[in-house]
Order: C-alpha cells, then structure tokens, then sequence
C-alpha cells in the first residue's frame, strides 16, 4: 500500500462536516498532500481547498483520487461512480476507505483496466492476523479512548505523535481505521477485521519496541456505543495501554448515529475504561483528557476546560485547538 | 444449511476433552444424532459413543461427518484429509466449524466434486448482517456470560431452553458458534463475522418476538479474555439481554490458552457485566450463576455451589449436572 501523491479529495455528497471526516484528516496533518476537492451538488462539507474538476486536478498534477467521505453502510453511488470513473480515464489511481469496495465495482473495475490505473481499497486487510497471545512486550502505548465515536480520537494520537516527535522523542501514529491509513500509508483496518483476530491485530500493529519508543493508538468506537463497542474492547486488550487518553465531545447530545443513547460522561468512562486496560496491564493509567470543542468559542472552550480539569484532575486540552504538548508531559 | 443425520462425530487428535468440544456438544443435546466416533491415534478425547471406521459408519448409515474437534488456529492436517476424503468416498457429506475451510481445501473439493457429497463450512457466514441500531425490540432475552472461555455458555442456555420448554414456555436456543450450529441447523458465527457487523449480527439473530417469548443467547469468550472479549462485548450490547447468566469453572487455573492470565472470580464479572449490558437495557438484571463442576465431586460441587449461592445471594448451580430449573425459575 503505497499512495501516489498529490491527492484531489473527493467530497461527494457529504451531508455533513463530520461525513467527510476522512478527507478533513488528511487536510489537517498532510496538508501539502492535496492539490483540490471536488464536490457533487448538495454537499455541505468543504476542507477549504480549492474546488476542482477533475480535468482541473489532473491538470495540476494530483495522481490520486482519495474518496473522502464515509457513508453509514459505505454505500458507492452512480453519480460518484461517474467522477471516479472521470478520474481514472484522466489518469489518477483511486483509493478509498469504504465498506462497499472499489475493487467490486463491475464499472470501476473495467475503467482501472483500461487506463491502467489502480483502485486502492484500504478498508481492506491485505495480512492474515494472528489470534492475540495477551503477553506483555516490550515499549509503551498510548490509546485513545471516547465517550463517543467521531470524538477526536484519531486527531488526538496525531497530535501526540507531532509533538513527541518535535521533542525528539521515539513515537509513532497507529492507524486503525481508514483515515489514519490514507494518512499514514500504513496500518489495520480494524473494523474490517474478523471478530476472533482483532485483538491479534492491534498486537501486530503494535509490537515489541525499543523501551522508551511509544506507539500513538488510534482509538475506534466507544464502549458506550452499541453498534461498535466491541471493536474498542479489542483495541483496549490487543494495544495493552501503558495510558489511556479519554476522548470527548461536549456538545453531543446523543450517540453518533444512536439518538435514543445520550451521551455519557468522562466520569463514567474512566473508571470503566481504566478496569478493562488493568486486565491486561495492571501498570495502566488514565494520563489526560483530549476536548473536541470545535463547537464552542475559545472562551466557552477554555471554561470547559479549567471546569473538567478541576474536575478529572488531569490535564485537559483540546489537542487541536491548544496542541497536544500537555498531553505528552503527562506521560 | 440443512445437515443430514446421523453423523459420525470426527475426534481426530484431540489433545484433551475441551478441544473435543464440538463432538461433546452434538452428543450431549442431539444424543440420537451420531452413530459413532472416528479417532486418529493419540486422541485424548472420547464420546462414549462406538468407535468405527468410515467403512463401518457409512455401513450403518453415517450421512455426515461431522469434525468435533476444534484447534487453535484451526488447521486441517494432511492426517484428517486422509479421514475426509474417505467419507467423501463412502457416500457422506463433511461438516465443520473450523477458521480453515473445508472449501478451501483442494483436496476435499476434488473429492466432493468426484463423489457428489457436500462440504459444509459452518463457520461462515452466509448473509450479510447489518450494522446494530441498538433500538429496543420487544421479547426477553437472557444471556450467558463466563468468566473464562469454554465454561458452560453454550450448555447453560441449551439447558435451560429444555427447562423452559418442557415447561411449555416460548424459548429459543439462539447459537453463536459452530457447536451450536451444529446442534440446531440454525445461528450466527459471531466469531468469523466482521468486527463492524457483530453487534448487529447479534440483533439480527434476537429480532423483536412475542412479550412472553425468549431467546437463549449463547455467550462466547470472556469479557476478561485478551483474545477474544470484543466478541463478548458484541453479544452483550447486542443482544441488550433483560438477564444475565454468570458462568464459570471453578477449577481452571489460568484464562483458556492465556497461561499468564488468571482467572477472575464471579464476583469480578458481575458488576462489569452488569454495566455494560445495562447501557442498552437499563432493566437488565444478574438473575444466576450457572457453575460447571464437572472436574468436582458431587460433594465438592455441593459445597462450592452452596457457598457461591450464600455469597452472591443469586441461584447457583450446575445446570448440566443437577438442571435449569432454578435458574428458569429465576426469570
């Protein structure tokens, strides 16, 4: 899996900003990577990049169309089809992270063969994953853990590993899910993965290290989230956290996807979160608090804060919004 | 799916009696089922049933073999193919749960193809199920969950849909694994499902029912089991049990193939168990404790039974050695 850059970010139909969160994600930590977006009618997410045709990108040079944008179910539509199929005559491969795969698409298929283009499924194991064994190895992890899916996780291990890496420390990103990976060019994606191998994969994905490297977990679901709670059971097990990273947005009024679940609280999820990691790392502690508030002003934000850190007793920040550089000194 | 009976249960080279637990399963709750036992040297484990060859089985009238034993991993050696193929030969279809597939096999399907017979590969799934919408259906559901893996899940509900139904009660035994399948012809392979679509294929398997109807969920893993509590997890939030059936073994020393791991206590599991389901059922309830004292005397099994029930104030009992009935009268 090696992705021909620049990338043109394809948009679609996103009904929402939180839609299109795979295309913001490599935006935010691969900004020079993307030469446009393009965007369908009646789309309502935009990354702030110029919008492009694709004639217009492939003028400009993008080799890849990265599909940014995540449909509940993953569904491929015929009026992306069209763009997609635009873009592979132009001569851009195609990469996406969706349930429903490229690679299974008759129309797709036939367009990648005739201009010799690629189509890129990352949602997609390419290894066969090992059941986990459970024995502790050598190195540190962190792992992100959210009240809620969608809440900031994946931008939180990012944070952390931007700032490690700037103070010279041994830190990578894990990438679990399909944003993480078109980002990284790496990793599991581990939604995809067969229930009894999940937790062998986050093993794999995290293995014996130097003792002072530290790998950045990208965290999955939510155990309060009923749809995908067991995924991050499996993340918790398999990544073995030395720290776990409690993720939260404020301003949900119901599980993502849920809306007859409320929210829970990080008051309830620490304990909750911290008795499981202890099951398989007795040494586990719950380091800080990463806040999403992209919803609230910097004033409300930094109330919600200073209120929560009080509260925790633990360093809260939002990783985007302040940097992850308290975070990282927790550790 | 639709296997033809009798079988001839295939035990292979059992290291011990829990690897044969598929074979023990059919035997224990479809005893009419299987004519017989096909052993490799070196088997530890046996059924009480009549040892044969495949010759003598299909003599009496074997239509499938059914392989009862269950490895790690899952592979199918060159030993067992031989043992295959030779029921493939005699006219009987070959029936197995295992991560390796029969179809997978190259042999096995030549000689399939050759003789006319079916392979059927239980473990797969053979529909697409749907991500979970953790909406409340109507109907009860009670679900077991253990301590460790292979501690009486599958046996408990088993039993106690007997109890319910000699009582005329409306009750399903709702299978979650290949032994169960194999009993009932019916059920999910939640451990071979993809990790986003377990939940769901849990809902699926428990749709709303009649108010009085209710469906036996059989448990898999542990929610203190490395490997696999992401899969216990699905179940429990999936299922959104209105009761809870805490099952253990007192005897075992360490987690099922986790040597470094020991085995928590019923008073572990409880209240963690109880939390996490009552996030989709605020209503579920701890009604019993179900113990398999199979490695205990009977006066051993009394006093640990007795002292359980008096601690947990909860009815304890084997239900494969002494009944259901107190853990249907729980409900």
């Amino acid at each position: 899996m090696s992705l021909s850059q620049p990338y043109l970010l394809f948009l679609g139909d996103a009904p929402d900003a939180l839609a299109a969160k795979v295309a913001q994600g490599v935006k935010d930590w691969r900004p020079e990577a993307s030469v446009g977006q393009f965007r369908l009618p009646g789309c309502n997410a935009d990354m702030g990049l110029p919008d492009m045709s694709v004639a217009e990108a492939a003028a400009v040079g993008a080799k890849t169309l990265v599909i940014g944008v995540a449909n509940r179910g993953g569904v491929i539509s015929d009026a992306w089809k069209e763009v997609l199929i635009e873009a592979l005559n132009a001569g851009m491969d195609v990469a996406a992270g969706l349930h429903a795969l490229l690679r299974d698409q008759t129309e797709l298929g036939a367009a990648a063969a005739g201009s010799g283009q690629s189509l890129y499924d990352v949602r997609l194991p390419t290894v066969h994953y090992p059941i986990a064994d459970g024995k502790r190895r050598s190195g540190k992890r962190v792992l992100a853990v959210g009240t809620d899916c969608s809440c900031g996780k994946m931008y939180t291990t990012l944070a952390m590993e931007k700032e490690m890496r700037a103070r010279g420390m041994n830190a990578d990103f894990r990438a679990t899910g399909q944003t993480g990976i078109l980002i990284t060019g790496d990793g599991v994606p581990l939604d995809a993965v067969v229930a009894d191998f999940m937790a062998g994969a986050v093993e794999s994905l995290t293995p014996a290290n130097d003792d002072d490297h530290w790998d950045l977990i990208e965290g999955q679901g939510s155990l309060f989230h009923a749809s995908y709670s067991g995924v991050t059971m499996a993340l918790i097990h398999g990544g073995q956290p030395d720290a776990l990273v409690l993720c939260h947005e404020p301003t949900r009024t119901h599980m993502r996807g849920l809306p007859h679940y409320p929210v829970l609280s990080l008051d309830d999820l620490r304990p909750l979160a911290l008795q499981l990691a202890q099951i398989v790392n007795p040494d586990c502690r719950v380091t800080g608090c990463a806040i999403n508030t992209a919803a609230l002003s910097e004033a409300e934000a930094e109330a919600y804060l200073a209120e929560t850190e009080a509260r925790m007793g633990l360093p809260c920040v939002d990783p985007f919004r302040h940097g992850a550089g308290r975070l990282v000194d927790a550790l």
